[in-house]
C-alpha cells in the first residue's frame, strides 16, 4: 500500500428540499455577491433557478447568473465568466446543475483568485495558487465534481480536453436533493450511472497494492451503482434509488476509493477524453464504449484485480482459472452497460473515426508523460491506437 | 432513509513518517504559538515528542506543553490547558496521543474559545460557538476522535463521563503513521478494534432504514477491523494490517457509516459509559463486555439488521430461522471478542458492580432523554438495568 492524503471539506447536505438552505450556507462560508453558474434550460424549465434566486432574494444576497454551461464545458463559457466575476466583484461562486456547471466554476474560480491565464492549469503550464469559494446545488449524480479536487474544460480551439485536479477547488457545499435528478433522460442517468462506477474502478484495477478498506469500500459501492442503475433503468423516479446513486457519486470521486492505491489507472478516462473533445459525445457514454476493450487489452497485466472484481462485483462464481472467470467478469459488466442501454463499443456509441482520427486520438492521449501511462497495464501509443481500434 | 449531513474537513496525512510534517500543517492552518496536548510518558519514552518539539523548534513555532491526558480524560486537565492557553496566547492546538489526548484538546478548544465554563457544553446547558483550531498527530487506532465531532470528558466530581459532538471540533489535520501504533500493548489495540467496529455497528443496528451504500460501507470496514485485529492478534507489528485498521478507526466515526440512518443505536456506548466513569475501565474492553448481553436484549426488535450482520459481517451460512441465523451472528462475533482477548462480560472485564451499583448506572444512563433511548430497541431505565444484570 501506498502512502495517501485525504482531504474531503465539502460540506455535504443531503435530502428532500435541502436546496431552501441556499442563502443560509452561502452565507455561512463568507460569500457576499455570487455568480450563479448554470447549465441550459432545464434548471430554468423546472422553476430550480428561480426558487435559488427568490431565496437569494430573500435572504439580501446580491448576485449575476451566467447560463450556457454545456456538457464538455468550453473555456469561452470560463473567460466570460472570469470577466464577469471581475466587473460584478463578485467572490462567491454557485453552480446549479451537474459536472458541467460545476465544471466551469471550478475554472472561473481559478481564474479569478489566481490570475493570469486559466488555460494555463488545464495546460500543465502553472498550478493555481487560490480559488473563489464555490458551492453547489447538484441536479445531475454523474463527474463526483461536487466533492472532488477535479475539473475538465474544453479548448475549442483544436477541440482538446484537459483535466486540471486541485484541492483549492473543492466546493464548500453540496446540497443535494435527489428529486432534483428524476426528470433526467434515462440516456442521461445511465451515463452518469456508468460514469460513476468508472471513477472507482479507474482507482481498482491498479498494480499498487490496495488497501483492504479501500477495496471493501469500492466494491460496495460499485454493486449499489449497479443494482441502483437497473432499479432507475425501469422506475426513474425511485427516490431511494437516486439517492444512492446520487451519494455514491460523491464518494466515487472524492477520493475515498483511493486511499492507499497507486493513484489509478485512469486510462479509460484519457482515451475517452480524446475521443470526447474531438466528438463532444456523453462522457458516461464514451467511457462505456471503450472499457470492454481497454479491460481485454489489459487484464493479463492485472489479473488477480480482475478475477476479484468479477467475484466480488459482478457475481461470478470463482471456478475455472483466474483467466476464464476475470473474463467472464468484464463480459458481465459489458452485459450490464447493454442492459442499461449503454453503447460497448464506438459504433454503439454512434461515432465512426477514421484510422486517421484514431491516430491522431491516440498521439494526443500519449503526450506528456514519458510515453507511458496507466497502472492496470502501462501503456503506449501504439497500445492506445490497439485499444481504440479494437473498441471500433 | 433519512436527510443527513455530511461533514469531514480534517486534512487527513496517512503514511509513515508523516509526523515530520507536523510544523508545515499547523502553518497552513494558521497556527503561530502551540499548545501540545498529550497523554501519558509513551509518547516521551518513545522520542515523538522529543521529534514534535525538535520540528516545531527548526520551524520557529513557539509552543507549550501539557501532559497528563488520562484514558477517560479529566475536566480538571481541561480546566488547566484553557488557563494556559490563555495565559501563553495559543491559537493551535497539537494532540500527540489517541482519544484522551485528543478529547482533552477539543474541550480545551471550546473552552478557550467559546468561553464561560467548558462544562456547560457536555451537560447539555449550552453548545460552543468557537473552537481553537487543533490538529493531530495519532498515536493509537480507536476513537476515530481524530475526524470525528465527538469528544468525551470525565468530570471528576462524582465521576460523571459525558460527551458533546460539534462539527467546530473537528481537528484540521490529523497525521497518520501506523508505525506509531505498533508499541502498543496487545491489549489495547483490541480495544481500539472492538471500538473501531463498535462506532460502526452503533450506527448499524437500527431500525430507522440505512443506505445500502452505507451499509455495504459499513459491513466491508467490519470485516476488514475484525480479519486484521486477529492478524494483530498474532503479529503485532504488521505494518499493513496496523494501517487497515487506523484508516478503519477515523472511517468509522467521522460519519461516513451512518449516512441516511436515523442517527444510529449508541445504547452499548451510553451504557458502557456510565461503567467508565464508575471502574475507570477501557472503553474498548467495557464495549466488548456489554455488547453481547445489549445485543440478545433487543435483537428481536431490530431481526433484519440482525440476520444480515450475521451473513455479511460474521459469515453465518444463511440457513434456518432468521432468529437462530441472528443469534449464531451474536455469538460469532463474542467468539471474535475471546480470540483477541476482549472480555465479553462485568466478570472478565474484572468488574463486580453491587445491585446498588448497577441501578444507580441504570438510572444515570436513562437521564435526560424522555425516558427512552436507543433505536434497535427503544430502552427504559429497567431495560437498561437488566442488560447490566445480563453482562455479569
Amino acid at each position: 500500500m501506498f502512502d495517501f492524503n485525504y482531504y474531503t471539506p465539502t460540506q455535504v447536505v443531503f435530502g428532500r428540499n435541502t436546496e431552501q438552505r441556499v442563502a443560509e450556507l452561502i452565507r455561512r462560508f463568507g460569500g457576499t455577491k455570487v455568480l450563479i453558474q448554470y447549465g441550459g434550460g432545464s434548471v430554468v424549465r423546472s422553476g430550480l433557478l428561480q426558487r435559488v434566486t427568490d431565496s437569494l432574494d430573500a435572504a439580501g444576497i446580491p448576485y449575476v447568473a451566467l447560463g450556457g454551461a454545456v456538457p464538455n464545458p468550453r473555456l469561452s463559457l470560463v473567460y466570460q465568466g472570469i470577466e464577469l466575476c471581475k466587473k460584478e466583484h463578485v467572490d462567491f461562486l454557485l453552480a446549479v446543475g451537474g459536472g458541467s456547471a460545476i465544471d466551469s466554476a471550478k475554472a472561473i474560480g481559478y481564474g479569478v483568485a489566481s490570475g493570469g491565464d486559466v488555460w494555463d492549469f488545464y495546460d500543465y503550464k502553472r498550478k493555481a495558487t487560490a480559488c473563489l469559494p464555490l458551492g453547489v446545488i447538484l441536479t445531475l449524480a454523474a463527474t463526483g465534481s461536487e466533492m472532488s479536487d477535479s475539473s475538465v474544460i474544453t479548448r475549442e480551439e483544436g477541440w482538446v480536453k484537459r483535466g486540471y485536479n486541485s484541492d483549492l477547488g473543492r466546493p464548500r457545499f453540496a446540497i443535494m436533493n435527489p428529486e432534483l435528478t428524476m426528470t433526467l433522460p434515462d440516456y442521461q442517468t445511465a451515463c452518469g450511472c456508468t460514469d460513476i462506477m468508472m471513477h472507482t474502478m479507474e482507482r481498482y484495477f491498479t498494480n499498487g497494492g490496495n488497501m483492504e478498506i479501500t477495496d471493501a469500500i469500492a466494491e460496495g459501492l460499485l454493486r449499489t451503482v449497479k443494482a441502483n442503475a437497473e432499479i432507475l433503468a425501469k422506475d426513474p423516479k425511485n427516490y431511494d434509488a437516486r439517492a444512492e446513486v446520487m451519494w455514491a457519486g460523491s464518494l466515487s470521486h472524492n477520493g475515498l476509493t483511493g486511499c492507499g492505491s497507486d493513484g489509478g489507472d485512469w486510462m479509460t478516462h484519457k482515451l475517452e477524453h480524446e475521443l470526447g473533445g474531438l466528438y463532444d459525445v456523453a462522457h458516461g457514454a464514451g467511457l462505456a464504449a471503450i472499457w470492454g476493450s481497454w479491460a481485454r487489452y489489459v487484464y493479463k497485466n492485472c489479473l488477480p484485480r480482475f478475477r476479484r472484481f468479477a467475484v466480488n462485483v459482478m457475481d461470478i462464481e470463482p471456478t475455472g482459472s483466474d483467466d476464464e472467470i476475470a473474463l467472464k467478469g468484464i463480459e458481465a459488466l459489458e452485459a450490464f452497460f447493454r442492459r442499461i442501454h449503454m453503447p460497448t463499443n464506438l459504433r454503439e456509441l454512434g461515432v465512426e473515426p477514421t484510422e486517421e482520427e484514431l491516430k491522431d486520438m491516440a498521439h494526443k492521449c500519449a503526450v506528456g508523460v514519458n510515453g507511458e501511462k496507466g497502472s492496470a497495464r502501462r501503456l503506449r501509443e501504439a497500445d492506445m491506437l490497439a485499444i481504440y481500434r479494437a473498441s471500433m
